[in-house]
């Protein structure tokens, strides 16, 4: 391929996603919250659309919502390559954070376009609508309905000032929307760049990544209940005492993620004690137990061994227990060929190949319905995110993009 | 003493409890909720008022609005014996915690009465106003101001509905509130009958016991910093998590009060993870201690182990760790002449002697600034307390009826 322009650069990409993150493209005066369909969601479509032209591409706007900029190949009829990430935000969020992958997707089409460079299939780089689920009580609807996934019934829900997704949408009716949905077998594949939200690359030293799959995930809600009693009162040898059993539970869960020393997270992010005042032994203690791996197996294994830990301890300390399993999301692997296409593309930038597995999910585990998938992770600061502190290197962007090139490159030649 | 007419009985103490756990003595339709100065407070005065006269009791209301019952003596002049104990409640309360023991004070003078025995000295009846401090945001303001230790700036207060407490005593100001103290060395003992709201009485298959005094309690605010980070995408080896922090510290306060095999009570009621959700390794955790004894010395001793053994943690984890002292109370030890004397009156009304110290606080803890100070515990089922649940058998209050009497009657024979 030509060498890129000038004008096509990584920190374009990353200096789009920063003029997204100040009103009008955000629903609040201070930091970022674009939230699916709002006023500062439109106004961000209408700035992306502008983008998407100057960069070639014939735009438009899906039943969705999501908007969509399409680059023709040599071949109109052949499956298209799909590039794509979300435009909304959580509430005070970051500005890289979805975004990036779109201002990514756009740069790819952008420097093929001043290349005067026609591939063998169509590029279309999609910006999805609700990916962080921060408006309305689900996620991912968008990329469902794409995917043609989605249950129709999730079409039926209100935001929290009780307007519902059909009428935000100006009063569009569920089978419209589900024909947002691409035909089976019509895409090539879907690519997704997207900063990693996580401490890894940075810790090895790393701009990016070639993403192994998302995570499976396992989630349960635990209730311990013991006796609650006066915190004076009650003599220690007389107490059953349920946070001190939930804390040797946490203890559990740490212990038993790291001594598996695998891709293995295990994560207690919420615990309350009830009466919870401190002069009260509580009675009952609920907290939440999190775990992934990028195989499914191996996930499974640590979940069983903290479950059965946590059985232990609750019998030693005659405790009551309860465990609901609240959440199973399958793993969803990307596609070993891409992998390899992403792998050598590393290479061909002068990158470390690296992979890794995504605990967070993303569109890409839907579209994962419809196609081969592929995606890169790039290296953010500390691994914050979901935060206004979100922070990524333009230089990181500048490979990431390179690397993006250098993976379309090689996808098609494989169709040549 | 002659024997006890049939009328006076532990059984009618009882009975008056729960003739005021409901409405009009409750300011709540369902359960028990009494607060200081409400409507179901000076309900209960009234009723309280009549049972205090058939005792053979003039009545009075106190600058602080406690309601006094005054048996005389043979001398007018000589200091008083006061019995007393609370009148309000906790929000969803229980009926004994409190009114029982005032209600054994008006059996105690029903009897004499009865029997028409004038001791050496008068007995006066206290039934204090917020002992629970579940309506102003503060505690046991009319027995500290009966005994003389009210801070006046403890007077500028207001209920969560903004009425202060000056104009809930319909326009009263500090300067006459204040004149609820008694005169020092014009009072000759206190003496409280209280639940035990613990379960070491049960435990032991007591029905009463000599309380040597109130723990001296120590509260710490802990606040255990760490990495926020997503529960998905930080590796296990990357975390710097303060809940697994907290739950290591959480055990080590159970383990070394426990391991201390003394009356050290030790206690985690309240904790918080930030942000809260499961999917996110908490940025924060929040929690309390509270540790209590009946010696400030041996307190004092598990607590600092608590803090270096925390500070450990902490420091092994690299995490922040910000430890705030709260609270500090004093020992309140009762009289050790008095504790004699009711150790006797056990002895005589056919119980075993068992001392116990009160972990909880009581209004006898603000008396013994005053005089010197008694306190006999009544075992209540479970150690339930603060809680509709809260029980007491009949027969263990007559039987602490029986203690208070021979402890009355052993206080005359002293004096006479």
């Amino acid at each position: 391929m030509s060498p890129l322009p000038d004008t096509v650069t990584g920190a374009r990409a990353l200096a789009r996603c920063d003029a997204l993150g100040v009103a009008p493209y955000s629903d609040i005066p201070d930091g970022l919250f674009r939230a699916y369909l709002t006023p500062a969601y439109r106004a961000s479509q209408e700035a992306l659309a502008e983008w998407m032209r100057e960069a070639g591409m014939a735009v438009r706007l899906d039943p969705a919502a999501n908007l969509v900029g399409r680059y023709e190949g040599t071949d109109p009829q052949a499956p298209a390559l799909l590039i794509g990430s979300h435009l909304d935000s959580v509430r005070d969020g970051g500005r890289y954070d979805g975004p990036l992958g779109i201002m990514l997707g756009v740069e790819c089409v952008a420097a093929l376009h001043a290349a005067r460079r026609r591939l063998p299939f169509p590029i279309e780089v999609y910006a999805f609508g609700d990916e962080e689920g921060s408006r309305f009580p689900a996620a991912m609807l968008t990329s469902r309905a794409v995917a043609g996934i989605m249950e129709p019934a999730s079409f039926e829900m209100a935001d929290a000032e009780g307007t519902t997704l059909g009428s935000a949408l100006g009063g569009e009716d569920v089978a419209t929307y589900l024909t947002a949905a691409r035909t089976p077998g019509a895409t090539l594949a879907y690519l997704e760049a997207h900063i990693e939200q996580g401490p890894v690359l940075e810790a090895d030293g790393l701009a990016v990544g070639t993403v192994t799959g998302i995570a499976a995930q396992l989630r349960y809600a635990v209730t311990v209940g013991g006796m609650a009693g006066h915190a004076g009162t009650t003599a220690m040898r007389l107490r059953r005492d349920p946070l001190a059993g939930a804390a040797a539970m946490v203890l559990a869960v740490e212990q038993l993620a790291r001594s598996d020393n695998s891709d293995v997270v295990a994560t207690v992010g919420a615990i309350e004690a009830s009466p919870g005042a401190p002069n009260v032994i509580p009675g009952e203690v609920r907290f939440t137990i999190d775990v992934r791996s990028g195989v499914a197996a191996r996930r499974n294994a640590v979940a069983e061994a903290i479950l059965s830990r946590i059985a232990e301890i609750a019998g030693v300390r005659e405790l009551d227990l309860a465990v609901d399993r609240i959440h199973d999301l399958p793993a969803s692997p990307c596609d070993p060929a891409l992998m390899d296409l992403m792998d050598q593309a590393l290479e061909s930038a002068g990158q470390p190949v690296r992979r890794l597995v995504s605990g967070a999910g993303h569109d890409a585990m839907n579209l994962a319905a419809l196609c081969p998938t592929a995606m890169l992770f790039i290296r953010c600061r500390g691994g914050i995110s979901h935060n206004p502190a979100e922070h990524v290197d333009a230089a990181d962007v500048e490979i990431a993009l390179r690397v993006m090139l250098g993976f379309i490159e090689r996808l098609a030649a494989r169709y040549a």
